[in-house]
């Protein structure tokens, strides 16, 4: 029997708004058993962005990563945030692991080809090279990974990587070794139908139901490559994929908040 | 027969000056054995800070750190420099692990207490609480350590910490498992009797000699802590340590260049 690892993943806000942050800690850090955390920090890269006058650019909710803005995600993503929450949590009593996808080669990437659009120094992760090994031998000591969404090629050029893909690819890579609950946590209480009226959150999504929301217009935009990630997760041996609000996590995982597809 | 370990310690101008880097990392990456790096980066903080219209303030070669500089500091050390060295040394074909004095609570510190100076966020190492255990771990895996001098306290408040002493405290902490070389690179070639004149070097070094040129005036201001800290690592079982340019490491560690205390 596989033991149980919660990988959470959540957004920049859960650092930069105090009253989510400390209910969030408090709740990942009352999570039993294995758990690791992948973050995200969109909005504080902006704000570095803003002050230093590098104009940023987003293509479908992915940022266009000039060598200037590669800086500012890698100080933000990989060092303000990274080590904030590290530290947050260790004074909480755990033993927490700030790494990027390029240390210990955890994920490693290669440069996302120019199409139709040049996303610069965009990152395609490499799922077959992630080094779940050494994943594995720091879970097995109780240690928590927190992962950063930036990585590298193997010429060592820093790379910008979705948060969102980070967490599915661990997600998939530890799945032969652990029942996986991945967590998905944005800024909405779950999948709603309408997007304006929080009441309309579905407590249980499965794709049958998800085929005909789509077709119908009331799941759209951002929401659809979120769940199409997250079903493909389940697809390759991922337990169970939970979607709400960081600062419901105590109740998200008991699936009395959010929404849990199945 | 205690196995070699090299604890080499750098400053920010090797990730800042390519020529420097390339020289370096290249003989790095050849030296045999078990290896770990210790980073600072004060210069690229201090251009970081100015873009940003942060005011710096030294005092004895120590950065008074404001909660702004704080921040700016952790993003430069843990972020930018610390990522960019584990992406750079991987491409050479090793396994390098980026790492803060917080992550695994690897280095705890506390808050420098305030005295005839407020330092700010600036932190002590609490030297018999570092996580040897951890580090020979990721050692013994043949992983390569790269270490940015940002802790924390048990709080979870972000500490800025001096470099030199961090290479230190890790050196005497491993000396018990390991045959330490410590190597501290800066800007000269070495302890000069003279700092204009290069061709002063001292080849070998030896406490006597130390305290005569020391009360003579010829070495003197910041070399004086640094030599007063190596000394100490050696009275506290470190085996060997060195003092010279980064990008002379293959000649420094063969006593070829540089200055080897005795």
């Amino acid at each position: 029997m596989k033991e149980n690892l919660y990988l959470i993943k959540i957004g920049g806000n859960v650092v930069d708004r105090e009253s989510i942050q400390q209910t969030f800690l408090h709740d990942f850090a009352a999570l039993p058993g294995h758990k690791m955390l992948v973050h995200g920090g969109g909005k504080l890269a902006d704000a570095l962005a803003h002050q230093l006058g590098i104009p940023q650019q987003m293509v479908d909710g992915r940022r266009i990563t000039d060598a200037d803005t590669l800086r500012v995600v890698t100080m933000v993503y990989a060092g303000w945030i990274n080590k904030s929450l590290v530290a947050a949590l260790n004074a909480r009593g755990m033993l927490t692991l700030g790494l990027s996808g390029t240390d210990a080669q955890l994920i490693p990437a290669v440069k996302r080809p120019v199409g139709a659009i040049d996303y610069g120094f965009v990152g395609n992760v490499l799922e077959e090279a992630v080094n779940t090994d050494f994943l594995v031998r720091i879970l097995e000591q109780h240690i928590v990974p927190v992962i950063a969404p930036i990585s590298a090629d193997a010429s060592g050029q820093l790379l910008n990587i979705n948060a969102d893909t980070i967490a599915r690819t661990l997600a998939i890579a530890l799945a032969g070794q652990y029942r996986v609950q991945l967590v998905y946590c944005f800024d909405q209480p779950g999948v709603l139908t309408d997007v304006s009226r929080p009441e309309t959150r579905i407590a249980r999504l499965d794709r049958a139901q998800y085929g005909q929301l789509r077709a119908g217009g009331s799941i759209h935009s951002g929401m659809i490559p979120k769940l199409d990630n997250a079903f493909g997760a389940m697809d390759r041996g991922v337990d169970r994929v939970l979607l709400g609000r960081a600062e419901e996590l105590a109740t998200l995982i008991v699936g009395a908040a959010g929404t849990t597809l199945c």
